[in-house]
């Protein structure tokens, strides 16, 4: 859920590890994709033109066998790699993604979307509406873990990639593996969701609406109307942010890097500044944040991850979503991870081994939280190496 | 933390629950404390005229010796048991303190204080300061958990209560009976720690953090002066609450209440209202507690919780924070408390263990969560009886 710039004080400073030149990566320009007609939402209402914004690091092979979809968070955006053009800080995954990583880019061709609600682009709240030329702000139509996906098969189809090799991704980027998985058994060599869950549950909804709640009783959110009338809700996002980064990280995460430190190492000075390190610390994730980031593609983000529910499209039964399925999935969860615990992805699991699935799953030990798939975690890189060199075997990319 | 009243949707519904009339007590009216000088505060502020409200339920006996301090959470107030006057519902522990109830008002002198700081008419931000006839609003001292039980000493000063047979109390209640057996170990024959700890931890200084820049980031909070300018920031305090209130329950409790039903089991609609009962719960939690806070009072408390750490007191040491102690402690855990998990009542005991103190352990086996205090856990009652039985023999009340 994590923009891998904002975790920097929690593990190793993202500035400080050296990032690839924009020029290291066949680095392609936003793309704009459109002309393919309306894209018909789970909501009954059709969008068009359909607009996606993507990045490609690597090489598409003459097979076109060799492409990797990683699939963004909930703030996440399609610079997985490279520098971020608005942050100017290293790609959320650049850990993970480029020469001789785990998804190696001289041997696959890495491509990420910004999903569909999202803000870096890809049709959403903040974009024209061509019926009025005004940003859409809440005329967009709620969307869904599915149309996201279905857009994604869009810009594939626009690519000619009838398979992927694998699609990837951590938090709301599982869930679009899963949906994926699900929905395009035949264009899915191997998955990899991670950190992940078939459905939001309740406590993550709750969480959820927290954050929507201060979002719009945020004045300057104007009613979702704020870009029209020149004001942002940075208050309320700011909050909103704060509340869900504690859901990121851990307990223990918490402990080890603030403790009860006091900023400054001063006395204490009983007031309401920033007196905590961790306060201090949380504040700036507010802050950071709302330079890069629209208040409604929150609202419309948050709301397609509540209505995640892979079992509810199939009779309440998880196992039928993956009925016969030929997709090689590799589960991967964190024991540190609360807010989509192991046993989320151990459902998923059990629905995928009822079909006698080819799944393997680990569960990575870490003090680290949700966002342990951002961070740098040797096991984690390990299995991720490991899975995707014998998909890749079984594949004959090597 | 938490009202019960506002409980009510995740147990049994205390509306349904038989509350005593006020007449089934000894039910003292409202009482003013104060003329005893001024009280000095840790931050090094003096405070006068000192006004605590307090509530008394059973007997005070002829030696004095039957006297119960109830201290209670950061949302609580002194109505314990009987009708509140503002919500009209039972107290927030009326399932404890009664009649035969693990705090037998029949034996006991039950007492319960408002906390310094608090605004059910304890001296606290909302009070008038004698110098301006306005509201203290910001210009109030921030207090800590050792001025909340100074007062309260004042108060069984007042009352010429010598020595308290027990200080029992559930999160910051639990924190000030702490406090209390560590100050006036003379003053405390039992000590009753509920889902408590030591020291507020990172992560909970963290929620806390995020609950306040709600409140602080509401127009309506006129930078704390709200109430001269009749206003109150009804958003913000509201926002906080939510995030607060999810920290309160387990992941389970949702689940098995909510999971992902739909208000009034409509489709789903597609839209920011509140579609499943999750957020409508919560929106609720919001709103009513509003009626009833004051959003100042709810920095200030949460800030003395945030400065609780009582190894600090005595370099670092906890085990030191307990030296020789006379106190007979039963230290309480749930296990589905993330907030205050059972790991900081085991700090707790081993520093009373580090001193030969007279302590048992108990962890309650529950998926209700941090609250689960403030229900009827049947096992949690066994324990709270046998204990207190126990002691009052010692004490040679029975």
């Amino acid at each position: 859920m994590e923009s891998s710039d904002l975790m920097a004080p929690v593990d190793k400073p993202m500035a400080d590890r050296e990032a690839h030149a924009p020029d290291a990566f066949n680095h392609q320009p936003k793309i704009v994709l459109d002309g393919e007609g309306p894209l018909l939402l789970d909501s009954g209402v059709s969008l068009a033109p359909l607009t996606i914004t993507y990045q490609a690091y690597g090489e598409l092979n003459a097979h076109k066998s060799n492409a990797i979809l990683v699939c963004h968070a909930l703030t996440g955006d399609q610079y997985v790699g490279g520098v971020h053009p608005v942050t100017g800080r290293p790609g959320w995954w650049d850990n993970v993604v480029g020469p001789g990583r785990p998804l190696d880019t001289d041997r696959y061709f890495v491509l990420c979307a910004n999903v569909l609600g999202g803000c870096m682009g890809s049709l959403g709240p903040q974009e024209g509406d061509p019926k009025t030329g005004k940003p859409y702000a809440l005329s967009f139509p709620v969307v869904t873990i599915g149309d996201m996906v279905r857009a994604q098969a869009r810009l594939l189809d626009h690519l000619g990639v009838e398979q992927l090799f694998c699609v990837i991704g951590g938090s709301m980027g599982g869930m679009q593996a899963l949906e994926w998985a699900s929905r395009y058994p035949e264009r899915v060599f191997s998955a990899v969701p991670i950190a992940a869950a078939a459905r939001h549950t309740a406590q993550n909804i709750a969480f959820h609406e927290v954050g929507r709640q201060a979002i719009m009783s945020d004045p300057d959110w104007c009613g979702g109307d704020y870009l029209s009338q020149g004001k942002r809700p940075r208050q309320g996002l700011a909050v909103a942010r704060m509340a869900a980064h504690i859901t990121y990280l851990s307990d223990l995460a918490f402990h080890r890097k603030f403790g009860r430190l006091l900023q400054d190492s001063r006395e204490i000075t009983y007031g309401f500044d920033a007196e905590f390190q961790v306060e201090s610390y949380l504040r700036h994730q507010g802050s950071a944040f709302v330079d890069r980031f629209d208040a409604n593609s929150y609202l419309y983000i948050t709301r397609a991850m509540d209505y995640f529910d892979l079992a509810a499209e199939h009779d309440g039964v998880l196992s039928k979503s993956f009925h016969d399925t030929p997709v090689r999935f590799c589960v991967i969860a964190f024991t540190s991870d609360w807010l989509f615990p192991t046993t989320e992805s151990q459902s998923v699991v059990r629905a995928l081994n009822a079909n006698a699935a080819n799944v393997s799953f680990c569960e990575i030990e870490t003090d680290k939280g949700h966002d342990s798939f951002l961070l740098d975690e040797p096991e984690f890189f390990d299995v991720l190496n490991g899975f995707l060199r014998g998909a890749a075997k079984h594949r004959g990319l090597i």
